[in-house]
């Protein structure tokens, strides 16, 4: 290691220091944290449960906007991952996180610890181990997060056949939306919506809450599932490329939140927007005809909203969105993508 | 998601494209990475073997020198993640990688994934997932890696007892007279360095060496272990902290390589960052008085390389380090941290 000077606003925090200060409460309870002095964790499995990993990063300007709340940040980095291994039927185990910062500031730290604390209550999980370090760069986070599930079980992303029902779970767009709002507040009077439901649609942006309840229900009655995390069009696509299926979907059945429908009604560009804008962090699931009913009863009773939205077909009968006329439609760019 | 404008140089790569032609190809063999199509790694594990994962962030200038050689960067990113599990007595198994990119250069990628490969073949693991996400900060990296070995074996920091003898890998101080040598060459006059003297100093930096034969060993006889990765005087410190134990070493017993003697020989000065200036990814490890013999016999058929250092004594009698006088040696700055 090289560069011996401190961030700006370090303080007198020491990486130890703020281990023990922020992170160790997070990781008490979980044995296998070793009390974050390893600089590992230790998971003792048995065989009857397989694990589930799965790692996703988030980079302030990228994943959310810079000067967001401290707590936001966490709970957000913690709930996209979450997400992923609830669409896997997986339930939430342990985490290990690694922060670059911009500066050791202690009400950043202690704020962000907190959000951490409410995500891991919401989540059922601990923190097990973890990296922090320095960045010149903006703040940029990494979440490994580990799940558990009944062994062969999981569900796969590849397991759709012709045939079987596609659903979301939730609503689709508002996060994407939210975001919009984000950038620009004036938005909602174009929208033509109230504060409660402009609230709403920028609580989705900021705390994602993935349908965990969904997991058993997946294991037992999807073949196929992934997290809508990119976009429903380009996960759909997704879906149906890893399970070797065509597909179709009907705009107007993909479940929408009312502050989405009333910004629909008021700017029909929004639709590109909540079709592909992504940060939804809801679950699609390839379920076979003869599950259909058993799915959404256990789903009803969960107290998860499931919605059928579309069907997948033969391999080379395409992958389309359709309109409650019938007519295709396409989008400019149907998925998020860093790199495009 | 939000900024969807291409960081330079992305071109025409997806975030897709670039898993298929740069990351797939590393996880092949590895079921539990499912084809990098789930965002999810499956491990379907025995209750004979325990699960060891540590998690380690690089960032470009703090880690590694920003105009690395991208072969470089991707070594030594596994590297210290390996080191961690050796130090804790596991074989590297899986690894998940987060990559925040500031462009998506082919070349680099290319260049990137090929130093990854040579280390999961240094090391026998492979890649189960990740997550490759766009900064507009320097490059940014996190891997958890995941180790295995025997239930109940793994190696504690906080196992060391009096009377245990202290070791070390290797040896000490290489890599951090390297990173002198990376920024200022003319240090290479001044200590007398040949061509290959500087040449094996600055690649202890860019490729640390992790003991991988030392872990079984480890299993077998030591009480306490960690790698050194923060500087020797500082790791020597967390070690009897976290055992609850005071302890000595002597500075001369520190097993010094040529070039660094020679460095020494030349520039007293060095002494301090030998010692504390981090960056080894060698092993420290206490071993009971009873089994020294055959530690050091079974170190020397595995040929690895471990030197007695010194001694853990009872709590309350002192952490310090000596000279071969016996006089107490006080460093500037024991221990390398991110944010002091």
């Amino acid at each position: 290691m090289s560069d011996k000077d401190a961030p700006a606003g370090s303080g007198e925090s020491s990486e130890a220091d703020i281990i023990s200060r922020y992170f160790a409460p997070l990781a008490q309870g979980a044995g296998e944290a070793l009390g974050l002095i390893d600089d590992a964790a230790l998971i003792s499995p048995d065989s009857a449960t397989d694990l589930v990993l799965t790692t996703d990063g988030l980079v302030a300007g990228q994943h959310f906007v810079e000067d967001s709340n401290p707590r936001d940040i966490a709970f957000k980095a913690l709930a996209v991952n979450v997400s992923d291994l609830v669409a896997k039927g997986a339930e939430p185990y342990l985490y290990l996180l690694t922060l670059a910062l911009p500066a050791a500031d202690p009400v950043w730290l202690e704020q962000f610890a907190e959000g951490l604390a409410e995500a891991q209550s919401s989540f059922g999980c601990r923190l097990a181990g973890g990296d922090t370090v320095a960045t010149s760069g903006p703040l940029t986070l990494s979440i490994t997060a580990i799940g558990r599930l009944p062994a062969n079980e999981m569900v796969k992303r590849s397991g759709g056949a012709a045939g079987d029902m596609l659903y979301v779970s939730g609503s689709i767009g508002d996060a994407a939306l939210g975001l919009a709002l984000t950038q620009d507040a004036s938005m909602a009077a174009a929208w033509q919506l109230d504060e409660a439901q402009f609230e709403c649609l920028v609580t989705r942006y900021r705390r994602p809450a993935p349908p965990l309840a969904l997991a058993p229900i997946l294991r037992r009655f999807a073949h196929a599932a992934m997290d809508i995390s990119d976009g429903l069009i380009g996960d759909f696509d997704a879906l149906c490329r890893a399970s070797g299926t065509g597909g179709e979907i009907t705009l107007e059945h993909v479940p929408l939140s009312q502050a989405a429908e009333r910004a629909m009604l008021h700017d029909k560009s929004t639709r590109e927007r909540i079709m592909t804008g992504g940060d939804d962090y809801q679950v699609l699931a390839a379920v076979p005809l003869a599950q259909c009913d058993a799915f959404e009863a256990a789903s009803r009773k969960a107290e998860i909203s499931v919605t059928r939205i579309g069907v997948l077909s033969k391999q080379g009968a395409g992958i389309c969105a359709r309109d409650a006329s019938g007519a295709e439609v396409l989008f400019e760019r149907p998925k998020f993508d860093h790199f495009r």
